[in-house]
């Protein structure tokens, strides 16, 4: 039910993967809403929703979309949102991006609430949505960094096809079925939409997300790299990623090692510390075969974190799984949580 | 065709999954076989195999079967190994063992032909084979240990249900069929065979290959690490792992970073020792979108190298990314080439 008083909510590529995570989202949670506009390209304008029971027409999106918004959460690709989000800023609105497009900016927060809330406080009418793969690895790491200190990351990923949208997804059922009845395939999207060559992804792994860089890196490894530098506030922190595409349709798994700065410490330490943490949910107990797995944390907003274990050659090193739902924590609940915390701190107000 | 000069070569565990690529291998390489034995549990005792076209019927492994073998390949478990190695050698065969069971054992060594093939000199009548994980690992490293010295090794695994059996390759065709289909499920063999819990395989990652030891490592990461430091006689080696299953019939991949003890190395030096190191294929062509995958690996015997690139923070740090057919070089061609590097040696004679 919308509310008398509340914000005004724009949800900006209402009918993607994220966008549609980001609308069960905001159902699930208590934030005041008075009304919710649906935008989109011009491809998708006229479909309808549901929001709480009531049928929503999705607008296309225009600079004139925005008068009134409170807040805008958008998540319909970087070239959208370099386009719009300034429009939407300069009509009043606060945009939480989901895109890559203005991360980096130094102008713009770079935000994971259980990490860097206070943040939001420096914002210019932007704040951005961390990559997906980023965002659980800090909310895992950040009480190890608060008590112990951080030197170095290094993490390979294990990442879900849903990351690349719902047409990915698809690819990937399609695959399975084709390559189980011995039937040919023709693999067009993944690992990068629009890239040269397009490889099998069922039954299969594609050590490339995104396109690649000069350094030998893929975007998505730097993003991992450089947000991570960003919302921990340590340019100086040594992080290394390789990230990688399963064929699994969503929740990303990370195996993490880290290197404290304090010495001396125990995995049971860890176990203690990440057992009453912001946002992560502890399933470590090897005896009993407990640990994370995407098919368990599909749906849910924690990131789960186990295999905690003391490296056996260093005495500040560590090694931890790390498994969160990409399209959640990793996109749609973040940006949603954004939202929460501006207006717990009197960032945005209701009328 | 059986020659009339030859070796009399033994395959325990003839029908299972190794067993067959063993066989395969056999088939397919130029060692010179008088005789060939296929032998195997009573339950599959009487089954016929075809060998170079010719009819061969399983016998049940008992002591007498090793009478006038020269080599025994095992591949039917640790247990079979046990009881029967010691009675094949008694009888004056070599076995080259592809269990755990004597893996790290001091009489025995443990072999990997590009990296030391020289141990087998120090052979006590058993030779055993490498876990599939650690192969590939070694032979991908070996030449940068030669060159610039090795300090350290993070590997995390992206492996293949195969390494669990034939049944485990059934399992995930059926629970993806049954995924795709919204059937229910019922998980019976993966993680491990015989533990607690088994979990969806399909779709899905565990992280979990072999049980549980008490420091919170699974066996199958202690396999890597222990093995690495004896087949690189490197008591020293600091090497961590973290072992995953995938929903993937055949074809490890690792995601690799080490650090080397020569510094001011480059990407560019570590590329060219590999694109011309024994057992290796370079396939790294990141602007081609060249890098190695499980799909093209199967059938093939080599260990595929890629994504080579140097640490963005550490000068003597490097990722690579390592993908081999696990029932190939990781278990049946290693043996077959044991047996090669036997006869080359002068170890085995042929009668």
């Amino acid at each position: 039910m919308e509310e008398t008083k509340g914000l005004n909510i724009a949800v900006v590529g209402a009918t993607g993967a994220v966008g549609q995570q980001m609308i069960q989202t905001l159902e699930s949670r208590e934030l005041p809403i008075k009304k919710i506009t649906f935008l989109s390209s011009a491809r998708s304008a006229g479909k309808k929703l549901l929001f709480k029971g009531k049928e929503v027409e999705v607008q296309e999106a225009k600079p004139e979309s925005f008068e009134g918004i409170d807040i805008a959460l958008f998540s319909a690709g970087g070239s959208i949102s370099k386009e719009l989000a300034p429009e939407a800023v300069k009509r009043g609105a606060i945009v939480v991006d989901n895109t890559s497009a203005y991360r980096m900016d130094e102008q713009v927060p770079l935000v994971v609430p259980e990490v860097n809330e206070e943040d939001l406080r420096h914002h210019n009418g932007i704040i951005a949505n961390p990559n997906c793969s980023t965002i659980q690895m800090v909310v895992a790491l950040e009480p190890i960094r608060k008590a112990y200190g951080l030197n170095k990351i290094i993490v390979s990923t294990y990442q879900a096809v849903s990351g690349a949208g719902a047409a990915a997804i698809n690819e990937l059922r399609e695959q399975s079925r084709d390559l189980l009845d011995n039937q040919e395939i023709k693999p067009a999207i993944l690992p990068v939409k629009g890239d040269k060559k397009h490889y099998q992804i069922a039954f299969n792994v594609i050590p490339q997300i995104d396109t690649f860089q000069d350094n030998g890196f893929t975007y998505e490894e730097m993003k991992m790299i450089n947000e991570t530098k960003k919302i921990m506030h340590m340019p100086e922190l040594h992080v290394a990623a390789t990230c990688v595409r399963l064929p699994v349709e969503t929740g990303h798994s990370e195996s993490v090692y880290v290197e404290t700065s304090a010495a001396s410490i125990t995995a049971a330490d860890i176990k203690t510390l990440l057992s009453d943490a912001p946002g992560v949910v502890l399933q470590d107990d090897p005896e009993n075969q407990i640990y994370p797995m995407p098919s368990d944390a599909v749906g849910k907003t924690g990131v789960f974190v186990g295999r905690i274990r003391k490296d056996l050659d260093k005495d500040n090193g560590f090694h931890l799984w790390v498994v969160s739902d990409n399209l959640l924590k990793g996109a749609a609940w973040n940006s949603v949580q954004i939202a929460e915390s501006l207006l717990k701190l009197g960032l945005v107000t209701v009328k």
